[in-house]
């Protein structure tokens, strides 16, 4: 079958096995999306060699659990050792011993088929299409924010990036009823968001409303974004960190402890948030694609999807 | 009256005006204690001119709260505007428009009389000694940490530092249950924690224990101890940042992101449970202090604080 492989830093379309299922469940992709760890990975983040890919939508070839079979699903990226509290307690999320789709030890999904334990798959209803339903795995990632800071109506939030994930967390926040300002660069992707009735500005126009947000979502993975978020924050404000650093900020200790602020990392989130608010057609999903192609044609998706002013790429097995 | 007073990053004991009481309250002073912050101001923190000092008991002499006269107090250091909504709360720590006793605003306790609004004075119980009620800020400060991270007990807690800080955080924290190590350079200090069963280590031995920690205390105030303190700490995580580097430390944005960890400021905490922990004897104070001096002694005294292997240091007017 064809895959998208990262070998030795170069990435190109392969001919590789199809996945034996083994003890797990083999999917065939209907549709996946490009994320910009795909590109980072590409570029030698984590170190990973193999096919790349963690989002997609796909239709269940193989499984032990039969109810699975012939269902449209997505899957969980985390896959965990199944025997440490965290697996008993139904969440790999933090396994030590887990593997990651397309990401840490473990093949993706830019392929024709992917491989996955069983438990990890989660059916779609009928009524998302796969262009949405692509996306459960990044807004459920922004869903996640939820998990880790609790936002209240009327809370003064702000997300810095107008990136693929910052204006799904920008989306997700609004539907808590918090103020939810939009801190970017690229008018054309905020007027996703202004269609949905947020805020919208410029990192130069939001330094005017110093120390005024309860939390703060930092997603442009730039130190600038990080040393804005903190200078919005109020005392015992939180700042959401979504996105790792592509270069570097020095940590400004005394303003964390004077004001006591908080800052917490956030990753992967749980999926059922996401398919509820897909299945509701709560959150613009069909605004964020730019652009599709054949998975033969990843290499260029892959080039495009690291283009300026592109939001999310389709790949089409 | 004589007062140990900071004025163009000189220090010296100068003659100056009793305060007068207006609408605030006028304490004469038994006994002051220097902080590690005073000798930060003495070298430019904060900007702070004036009387230096924030950790004090003394005996009300003017208030227009009758039932405060003659009482030995402890005082809040944060003086709050009284008008804004956290000043109407009773947590005037965050007041914008606050000013904090010898570091910001307003003079401070290292004097034979100090001024404080009424609202800010905590009697103090007859069988707590000058000696330990002239621990209770910086033991509200310890206590603090369980206001901005919930400790559970058989939680891993470390706790990074051996400075007066640190030991009372040691101490404060291991009263919750958890299982708390402290992680020091100066084997005297820890034995102050060793004879209250706790378990002590050095930065180089507590290195093995990478991602075991459930909580992480920075209270070193060095880059390298934020460094093993993130170290330390297992995924979902909480470090919580007590002091200020005199250094500087590049933010790890993705061992942040990737493990979910969260890094929470703690500065001042509430006092009653500080003054519960002095009265019932729970956290021994009396190993903390090192030396006393008179009042007019205090520019020895704070070089005396300043040097390797003092703890505290009280000045007695």
């Amino acid at each position: 079958m064809k895959a998208l492989r990262v070998e030795k830093k170069r990435i190109a379309i392969r001919d590789v096995d199809k996945p034996v299922a083994g003890d797990e469940a083999v999917v065939r992709v209907l549709l996946s999306g490009i994320c910009n760890t795909d590109l980072e990975i590409a570029k030698g983040y984590a170190g990973f060699q193999g096919t790349i890919g963690h989002e997609f939508v796909g239709v269940v070839e193989q499984s032990s659990n039969q109810s699975l079979l012939g269902k449209r699903v997505v899957g969980e990226i985390n896959a965990g050792c199944g025997q440490c509290m965290l697996c008993r307690e139904g969440d790999p999320r933090h396994c030590r011993e887990r593997t990651v789709l397309g990401i840490v030890g473990r093949d993706g999904a830019h392929a024709e088929y992917v491989k996955l334990p069983s438990v990890n798959l989660i059916p779609i209803p009928d009524r998302i299409p796969d262009e949405h339903a692509v996306f459960a795995e990044p807004l459920a990632a922004a869903c996640g924010v939820a998990e880790r800071v609790s936002v209240a109506p009327g809370d003064r939030v702000a997300v810095i990036g107008d990136g693929k994930l910052g204006l799904l967390c920008a989306q997700a926040l609004a539907l808590t009823g918090a103020q939810v300002l939009s801190v970017g660069k690229h008018p054309q992707k905020q007027r996703i968001l202004e269609r949905r009735g947020l805020e919208v500005t410029t990192q130069k126009k939001a330094s005017q409303w110093e120390r005024e947000f309860d939390v703060v979502v930092e997603a442009s993975g730039s130190p600038t974004g990080f040393d804005l978020a903190l200078n919005l924050l109020r005392p015992r404000g939180t700042l959401v960190l979504k996105s790792t650093f592509k270069g570097t900020s020095e940590i400004n200790a005394a303003r964390i402890v004077v004001d006591e602020l908080s800052i917490i990392g956030s990753r992967c989130g749980r999926f059922p948030p996401a398919i509820d608010l897909l299945r509701k057609g709560a959150v613009d999903v069909d605004s964020l694609i730019s652009e599709e192609y054949p998975l033969a044609s990843g290499v260029h998706a892959m080039q495009r999807a690291a283009s300026k002013g592109v939001l999310k790429v389709l790949l089409r097995p």
